[in-house]
């Protein structure tokens, strides 16, 4: 089925009122689930959406909070998201920390007491659209063994790095397993292999298959100990700056949620002055893609190009979605 | 031959006062070099120092210049490193990070026109001593050929992060290629293959064999596309936040100097008062530590624990350094 972004955020908006969502917060969830999609990000988008809306009628997520500032120390501030709609939560975080950047050059906001926020990615392009260099991270329920590990003992706690740029914003938006649980699940439904090993089988041995990996549930952390290495440091952060819930804490609840988040901005034009940034962010990309492509023909990619190849084209053309998926969304519009 | 701590920190400093360092700064920057290699990082302590001489008698780092404030706006501040020698820029950053975030609970620094730091995972040492939780970054000459690209056109820019911890602190080191040209040159002398492909062949096929990355230098970066988005991004950061050089400009220089370095602090003790930190820290590293071991009799290890146990080692029993690189610092010693 492809469908209209137009559509598919309508569609969304109108579920979220259902859900007793304001209209105002309605507007902001469905967008950030549609753009999500539109950029090619389904797992974190529409084929989310309705496992997104359980959260909220299972108790786990709570509606009509709002996030309270719990300290506030110059460019640093400390808020509990009172375990309020994740991508609303971190929509607000990310504000903050621009407002901050713009009063001050930089900002940091970290929030305990959020839910899931979905593609982390969002709040990197939220940054850059407002011109600041973005980023931030989160923890996770324990879903990965760390390196020399057995059992899932860390997150795969997702990492955003966004800066601005005229030429389209330039956005990192990565978690810390090689390959997430959705693309080993997608590729086993298709009889697929990884095309690099993504974790251990049951005789600990590294494979390329998704299904032996799925069994063991031993997620290879991205570049073995550095991924491994990098996740703890990730936990720690934003565990100690929101005094928050760690991923071992938050392995004890009944669902995946309570997380905390760190959010850090700079002002680009307070950085750099006049076309100075401009240059700066170009200098750099230029030089990365005037390399010679390893595979003939090829183009040297970097960081959030592929998305807005994705976007443009979404945006013009629709989207592909799964039927299963849209038609769920279509009965719970017409069951409410 | 086996070094004692002491003599190894002696040594470098009476031949730093022998290339015009004054009396503290030689103290600070023999201390840094003889810490890593207690540390067991040679490869950047002592089995560096020689070429570190170097490159202030070829004019590249300058001797008696001092860090100059472009830029102070609240938590963030902007320095020009005049070019002088990295560690004790770094250093100086860091101090500086840290002097920021006791006044204001969190701190950055950016330095534009630093020199190598050498070992990164000193300044994270250093804010975690100060009680601070540390994160530092820098760029670096063109090393590293980013996904999809035949030819180098980002850095392996290594990244620290560090946590204050009364058991030990937890510091994290790691540079952005999967591994580093030292491991590979050492294991190539040894006649060994890489634990995991470290890069590729002539034939563009990923590899373990050390001679044939060497051959190519088309290193991997950690976890693929991952490192490498994470490299790009790094390079974007400093540059931008220091106003300085990217990767690019720094590979048109003649030596590998004019770095651009981020070091951003927080106050552990402002975050989370009495013993609130300590007992976050602690919950999440039992946590990760109580997973059952993937070698049966293995230990789960976490950021920094084995630096601690090498440097315990090491200041009790002395290092062992290589007898060539011992002896011509004898022979430097003696010719000045």
């Amino acid at each position: 089925m492809i469908v209209k972004y137009d559509t598919l955020q309508q569609t969304l908006k109108t579920l979220l009122i259902q859900h007793s969502f304001a209209d105002a917060e309605a507007e902001l969830c469905a967008t950030i689930f549609s753009r999500s999609t539109v950029d090619g990000y389904h797992s974190h988008g529409v084929n989310r959406f309705a496992e997104f809306l359980k959260t909220i009628t299972d108790g786990y997520v709570q509606m009509n909070v709002e996030p309270e500032c719990l300290m506030n120390m110059g460019s640093f501030e400390r808020w509990d998201g009172k375990l309020g709609p994740g991508p609303l939560n971190a929509h607000f975080s990310m504000s903050r920390a621009i407002e901050l950047a713009k009063e001050q050059g930089m900002g940091c906001v970290a929030m305990q007491n959020s839910s899931h926020w979905m593609r982390g990615g969002s709040y990197g392009w939220q940054a850059a659209e407002a011109g600041c260099i973005g980023i931030c991270f989160t923890n996770t329920e324990p879903n990965m063994p760390s390196w020399g590990a057995k059992e899932a003992n860390t997150g795969n706690n997702p990492m955003i790095v966004a800066v601005p740029s005229d030429s389209g914003h330039i956005v990192l938006d990565m978690s810390l397993s090689q390959f997430s649980y959705g693309k080993m699940w997608q590729l086993d439904m298709e009889g697929k292999e990884l095309p690099f090993s993504g974790g251990f089988n049951e005789a600990g041995e590294l494979t390329t298959v998704p299904k032996d990996i799925l069994a063991t549930r031993r997620l290879l952390p991205t570049g073995y100990w550095k991924g491994s290495g990098l996740s703890i440091m990730v936990d720690l952060l934003v565990t100690l700056l929101s005094s928050g819930r760690s991923t071992s804490k938050i392995g004890e609840m009944e669902a995946e949620y309570g997380l905390s988040q760190v959010f850090i901005c700079f002002d680009a034009s307070q950085l750099n002055v006049g076309s100075k940034h401009e240059s700066l962010v170009q200098e750099i990309i230029s030089y990365v893609q005037a390399a010679t492509p390893a595979q003939e023909g090829g183009i040297v990619e970097y960081p959030g190009s592929q998305t807005i190849k994705r976007r443009t084209k979404h945006m013009a053309e629709g989207v592909r979605i799964n039927d299963k998926v849209w038609d769920n969304l279509q009965q719970m519009l017409q069951q409410a």
